[in-house]
């Protein structure tokens, strides 16, 4: 049992935590700390937290537990001043879809002054976003990945792995470099080239658009996701993004090379051979 | 109506027109012309088809219409073959998803016996293939594109938008050329990159496949597509598949470019355009 939650940022994913935790009774008390006043006092009203501020020092005072949920690009900036507010023998986590740049900086700030910081990223984006789309089901069977190191607190990574299951996620462990790069592959790299692809046909000719089917709505639905959002997940990831772009344009180009040849063999052992593998994701 | 429906070829197409143009009653008598024996068999027990031979000459004698639906990569080499066995008057179409080469083939012949052959593209494949995959209501709903040119018999061009539009289809004309360019651009195009996504996860580590969210599963479900389809489409159609393929190149170049420069503003203005074209096709 949390005494006191403290939120930072209300979005999608901050509201989300503040309703599930809310309705799930994991915390006596919620405060949440925002910009848009307009979304603090919806929480407010809603009955989803008790205290709302402005004031980052305000909001985490006090607060044995802090989930660092802003955009992605602002955590990192954002991890020193929590660490000055926090009070002693606070958990700290996050929420970040980048991981290797915010546990660095926690780790380095752990050495001068001891709180428990774990990395987290729930998989529950959504191409939606805001307090107003903020759900308390929305870790139901979700994904977190907790990014400890050689360096983190135990008791701390056992609490911040049992508030995610408490709001009903599954909880997985992976290095905060490993993660980078795993996330750069199966989430940052599809979402750049579904970009890419409704471009390519808006350059190509926009009428093509007319005949588009459910592959390619399937295939470029993650394009309708928050632009900013993703901006700052491309910049954030952009160090492993590199590598996955590269092996991407190598697949690529293999494939091309089938297809201008005409390796009528090759390429449909290719092709099935792929199509085994995805397979195996259903 | 139609007093003899030839069905060339008894897969998903093939399988879901027989069934389709039997529970909605458009032919008197409807005769399946197939390799497989298994499917053959299986139509004539469903009740589908009232005679079912691996003959393709007596299998299109008699028949008023016939609808090559055959792999893609077969139709072209089948169209000569039906020419010679067709009936006076018969009217031909066909299911290929590669319309150029097609028509070009039934243009030549027709200089010489006017038969009306009218291309025509059904949207409504899935990733599952074969007879056993067909439904009457295949096609309720789908886009069917036919593809007439200036030398089109009218008559063969209404007889066959309207059957499209007796098995439930919306029905849309497009050139020929313009045809495969645009499913270059919103259908092949997707499917060769969404091959190259799970062959670039592959290739860079397959464990990152454990984080993969509904994301990646959406932008490369059509990756699961029947292997042999896909080889014949993207070598039929692979002359519009190149300049296809050059602008995507181009366009994730551009985002690339973007992301390793960190030009936030410019990357956020660009995925939030593209965002704005993409959310037009919900």
């Amino acid at each position: 049992m949390i005494r006191r939650l403290a939120v930072v940022g209300l979005g999608l994913l901050g509201g989300s935590i503040a309703k599930a935790s809310r309705q799930r009774g994991l915390a006596r008390e919620v405060v949440a700390v925002g910009r848009r006043q307009e979304s603090l006092a919806a929480a407010l009203s809603d009955g989803v937290v008790e205290r709302a501020t402005t004031d980052l020092a305000a909001g985490v005072a006090g607060a044995d537990f802090v989930v660092l949920a802003t955009p992605v690009a602002t955590i990192e900036a954002l991890v020193p001043k929590v660490w000055e507010a926090a009070t002693d023998g606070a958990i700290i986590t996050d929420v970040g879809s980048t991981k290797g740049p915010i546990v660095r900086t926690a780790e380095r700030l752990a050495a001068g002054r001891p709180l428990a910081f774990v990395g987290s990223h729930p998989m529950a984006g959504s191409e939606v976003a805001g307090y107003r789309a903020a759900r308390a089901d929305l870790f139901e069977g979700a994904l977190v990945i907790v990014t400890p190191t050689d360096a983190t607190d135990r008791l701390g990574l056992k609490r911040v792995s049992e508030f995610w299951e408490a709001l009903g996620a599954r909880v997985s462990q992976m290095d905060p470099e490993q993660h980078d790069r795993a996330v750069a592959a199966v989430s940052h790299l599809p979402h750049l080239v579904a970009y890419a692809l409704v471009e390519a046909v808006a350059r190509m000719d926009p009428s093509s658009f007319g005949v588009a089917a459910r592959g390619f709505k399937d295939t470029t639905r993650i394009a309708t996701s928050d632009a900013r959002l993703w901006r700052e997940i491309f910049l954030t990831n952009r160090a492993a993004l590199g590598p996955a772009l590269a092996a991407f344009k190598a697949s690529l180009a293999e494939l091309e090379r089938l297809v201008s040849e005409g390796d009528a063999v090759a390429l449909e052992e290719t092709l099935d051979r792929i199509r085994t593998m995805r397979r195996r994701l259903e």
